[in-house]
């Protein structure tokens, strides 16, 4: 295969975040330290390592500063983190990430539970995020996760023309970015691929990552069905720790290493290597005993013969 | 949506047979009967309902004969049975099936291991049972289910020439369809895309079902896949009962609820009402206790606001 012929992926853990803010269990300051290197070392570069919420919120994050100041030590990692609010964004900055992330959702009901705030005054927020950053750290690109863009649990269907105008006014609002979750795991992919096709036409090179649940086990099928009409940028979560506690029902991120495991059979380059992705669940293990971690491919093995990019 | 735009998709559930073969229970005679009844209640016309082998190999399909004689009583079901050899065929007609499935290994290493005889004595094997079929019974159609097509847990990589080349071959002998299997849970999306349409290409029409693993957690994108470039019919096994003893390591057929419905969530028509099909799982509980039975949908619960064609 020639070198332009090659086709990469970009991975985008979200363990750090929203797999332990999904947990019941604090993972101590240090073990988050050591999962985020394994991570790194098994050549993950986008890592989301925290939220910077109210630590009587999520004490599971009281330490977001601390792990963004260790995770920006390793070299060309970009450190994402989650804010849900203007405050939490200039705590972000001030710790230093390289790219924020918000959730805005398309659900109005969905947004009421879990940021107590209308659509509306969510795109507000952002507006002010936009602000500041633009003030403090021109160069942090503001990217939003729109949250239940495949429907809501509260409220049933979220009409796709509504997904689109939100992401449309997110972008007027200053945002580098408007990627699509599927928080509830209710995409089909025939669906994504409708979605992310207006998306892209709608906000051009601005449509982000898909962030898709394995809920009811189309995980991987809606990233494929993403990934074919252009999307180049996945979340997923070591183990498939985490998902949405404010979403009743939904559970499951798609799980990093079976993700890994198809882009890298289908012959696309993710830069990891899957051998070392399996062994940063140690740490992982390590830091959250007794938390159950998911995965066909580490429960399988790799293929007789497979042999990753980089293995 | 008009007739003419609709699409439908054929499930061809093979839990009675690969599943109930795969187990180390056996179910009573009596329980099967329930099981396919509740299969046939929610939709399935496509039942592959037993194995026609020595009851001392398999003593889960010693009722192979009556189990057959059953289901032929169901009005409108294609009843399916798998026969390794002659001597089955010969007993799966007297017994009245419908179609009959053959398999044949595209790994020499997985033929004899899974039936004692090469590629080339199984493809003598098939030339045989098409020859009885032509005099005994000519309208029943006779199907090959090309094992390891995707790769094998004993010799690895299996060369996609040689799956073309024997399918090529199989179709000069006689058969009505060729399918391909990814016995050992080793294809990708792209390999998928990649040899379905080498198998049209070469065998046109008589290019049959996909019959996807889920050991790695890919086999919804492979069946999505497979559909993208033209497959219509698709194996599966309720509970995700089944697998291949002889393939170590391989585990796990696709996963028949959360098939349907992510077909059905994409628009398409399977024929089958989810409900009765997650109904379907009780008599198989009760026929084999204490069996692990698999599937995201079933746990999860149908998506609020969810309506499949037939809820």
């Amino acid at each position: 295969m020639q070198q332009s012929d090659l086709h990469t992926v970009t991975i985008s853990e979200v363990g750090p975040r929203d797999g332990l803010q999904s947990v019941s269990g604090v993972m101590p300051t240090a073990d988050k330290f050591k999962w985020i290197d394994a991570l790194y070392a098994a050549g993950l570069r986008e890592i989301e390592v925290a939220s910077f919420v109210p630590a009587k919120l999520l004490p599971q994050m009281a330490d977001a500063a601390a792990v963004v100041k260790h995770a920006v030590g390793l070299p060309g990692l970009t450190v994402m983190a989650l804010v849900p609010n203007l405050r939490g964004a200039q705590a972000a900055l001030e710790a230093g990430v390289h790219k924020i992330t918000i959730p805005v959702s398309a659900s109005q009901a969905h947004s009421l539970a879990n940021v107590r705030k209308t659509r509306e005054q969510m795109v507000e927020e952002v507006r002010g995020i936009v602000r500041w950053r633009n003030e403090s750290a021109p160069k942090v690109p503001v990217e939003v996760g729109m949250s239940t863009a495949f429907g809501c649990t509260i409220q049933g269907e979220v009409a796709e023309d509504d997904v689109i105008a939100l992401a449309a006014q997110l972008v007027q609002s200053g945002v580098d970015e408007v990627g699509l979750s599927d928080t509830t795991g209710m995409a089909n992919p025939a669906q994504v691929r409708r979605l992310f096709t207006r998306l892209r036409a709608e906000i051009g090179e601005r449509a982000g990552a898909a962030h898709m649940h394995n809920t009811r086990g189309l995980g991987l099928a809606n990233c494929l069905a993403a990934w074919d009409v252009g999307v180049r940028t996945f979340d997923s979560s070591l183990g498939g720790l985490g998902g949405c506690p404010y979403a009743p029902g939904a559970s499951g991120n798609v799980v990093t290493e079976d993700l890994v495991f198809m882009f890298e059979a289908m012959g696309l380059r993710t830069g990891i290597d899957i051998e070392k992705l399996i062994a940063a669940r140690a740490p992982l293990m390590a830091g959250l005993p007794g938390e159950p971690v998911y995965g066909m491919t580490p429960e399988a093995g790799l293929p007789r013969g497979f042999r990753g990019h980089l293995s």
